[in-house]
């Protein structure tokens, strides 16, 4: 199937129009339509080479909502016109442990990537979701909830999964206390999925500055990590910590805002953090964790849970021709919402 | 009443023979007559003022073992003549959540260390079982079991609690899979009652060098962390590494060895802890934890499996005037075992 979208040609370059083929539909895959695709800032890092070399060129995009527009012979739960979604992933082994018992993304033999991973079968480049179409097999592919508002669906695929998987592993429920590192992408939707849950959610942020921005989200307010006193007056306040910060940073002052036995979840930051003391962590049995993602199941999951409450993450709506200018604030940082596609900007000839 | 132990009188003096007071019996008091004490490598960081200044003249020891000979008029639960303990721990506040669920360990309101702490009630310096007679309420007196050989029990009260505790906490069962970085005082013990449990278990060291002593021990053998080709070959290999180094040290090398969701418990180093790499913690959901000795009940717990799995530390008695000797020796490190104190070689007079 012939189809278009904004690829990157190398680690330096704009994305710019790309015609190339979508594979021809598979006994068990389902070809879609995108209406929307979100903007993660893990597609401004591969594009960029920051996580390793990439094959150019490459079509970036893995927060896709879009209708299935035909299905292989074999497709069962699918039929065209469903509306539907694509996240992070696109296949796995679906033979291991963690593929069967629904956490594909920690699968033994390796998840495939929405952009940039070899095709398990045919061996090429999957291609993501800044693009008229995609083809994904059924089993990868997420219901969108019939009550759902399609526009501001698809940051839920990546930001949503990514910060709503770690607060159901840790167990947050009514009355837990949660403080959310950032307010950024993963941040604001860490927030709004947390304060849904019936979670008493703080805002940790280097000032005051966004208090009122987090109070809106749901959060009491922002607990400022620049002031000491602050830090001292919070010591043991969180059953858990999601860390949404995508860099190098100091988790220490963070550590002792833990109860004994919490935890702080990394979820931003694929890299080194800064020496880390062990005294909290052993006065207290604290803990450090990282996640990634979530299963075909839970995103599911969170995608029912975001219709039900009315879970939506903060959306602006681009064009796909404004891809780099908004490819260049989000490198600026500083942004509490997600860019996202609208993909009727995108001329299919 | 009057008693003798040893004692530092500075950071940089040898312990020399002190005599001292133990206070009259409270209500709720047990007077104990040591036969035997543990010697703890924490025991030289405190008196060496490595974890800052402390109260000297200064008593260490906190792996106690000894006889009841004299009880308070309110103490219900031991009698004169019973072989009884103390570890860590003398007192804390008995009424926070924490001591309320038998982890007095993380007491709301701070413990009571056996020795260096304030008093409670009188504000005066605990002083530990280097010596030949101790006073503690009777709710930190651990009961030893009628069938336990008493001069290899000592190091049960610290060693052994530190390492039993996290291994119930992260559920070590029949078939776990147990990584023990480190194979001195602490690790020793982790390897027994990890092997006593049922699980699987492996040393993980710089070299192969002890691999004999680990078989011993009840190891399968030995994980040499210096060979990146046996680290490539051993990813996801353990659910628990306990991790007993007791420096500053690097845990990128470990955390690979982890299975998804499984976690490193730091038992050693109070301080920091090189630069970690998020990535294996992000890729498989692991988890870097501390934990800090146990609970009363739980220890009297571990006294009571070690009792009927005959389960002890390897120990080397020593007599009292030897303990500057033997100083020397653990901080040169590289003891497989724990020296214990015959506490019958201290004269009372």
């Amino acid at each position: 199937m012939k189809t278009v979208g904004y690829a990157a040609h190398s680690a330096d370059s704009e994305l710019v129009p790309y015609h190339f083929e979508r594979r021809e539909l598979r006994a068990n895959d389902v070809a879609i339509e995108i209406t929307y695709c979100g903007v993660c800032h893990s597609d401004l890092h591969t594009v960029n080479g920051d996580w390793g070399s990439q094959p150019y060129p490459l079509v970036p995009g893995h927060e896709i909502v879009g209708i299935v527009k035909s299905i292989g012979t074999g497709v069962n739960n699918y039929k065209v016109g469903d509306h539907v979604a694509v996240g992070c992933m696109v296949d796995s082994c679906q033979e291991c442990d963690q593929c069967h018992h629904g956490e594909e993304q920690y699968c033994r033999n390796g998840l495939t990537g929405t952009y940039g991973s070899p095709d398990r079968i045919d061996g090429t480049t999957t291609q993501g979701g800044y693009s008229k179409h995609i083809v994904v097999r059924e089993e990868f592919v997420l219901r969108i909830p019939e009550k759902m508002d399609t526009s501001r669906a698809a940051p839920i695929l990546c930001a949503g999964i990514t910060t709503f998987s770690p607060l159901r592993e840790w167990n947050v429920k009514p009355g837990s206390r949660v403080g959310v590192i950032g307010l950024g992408g993963l941040g604001h939707m860490a927030v709004k999925l947390a304060v849904a849950m019936g979670a008493e959610v703080t805002v940790i942020s280097r000032s005051k500055r966004k208090e009122a921005e987090a109070q809106q989200l749901g959060a009491k307010g922002i607990l400022a990590s620049s002031d000491e006193d602050e830090l001292t007056a919070s010591a043991n306040a969180f059953d858990l910590i999601i860390d949404t910060v995508p860099k190098k940073h100091d988790l220490n002052p963070y550590m002792p805002l833990l109860d004994v036995d919490g935890t702080l979840v990394i979820v931003g930051q694929i890299g080194p953090l800064e020496e880390v003391m062990t005294y909290p962590m052993v006065l207290g049995r604290r803990r450090i964790a990282g996640s990634l993602i979530g299963g075909i199941e839970q995103t599911q999951e969170v995608l029912d849970f975001c219709a039900e409450h009315n879970v939506y993450p903060e959306c602006e709506l681009i064009e796909i021709d404004q891809i780099n200018g908004a490819f260049e604030r989000l490198a600026e940082g500083d942004l509490s919402h997600r860019f996202v596609i609208d993909m009727k900007s995108l001329d299919a000839d």
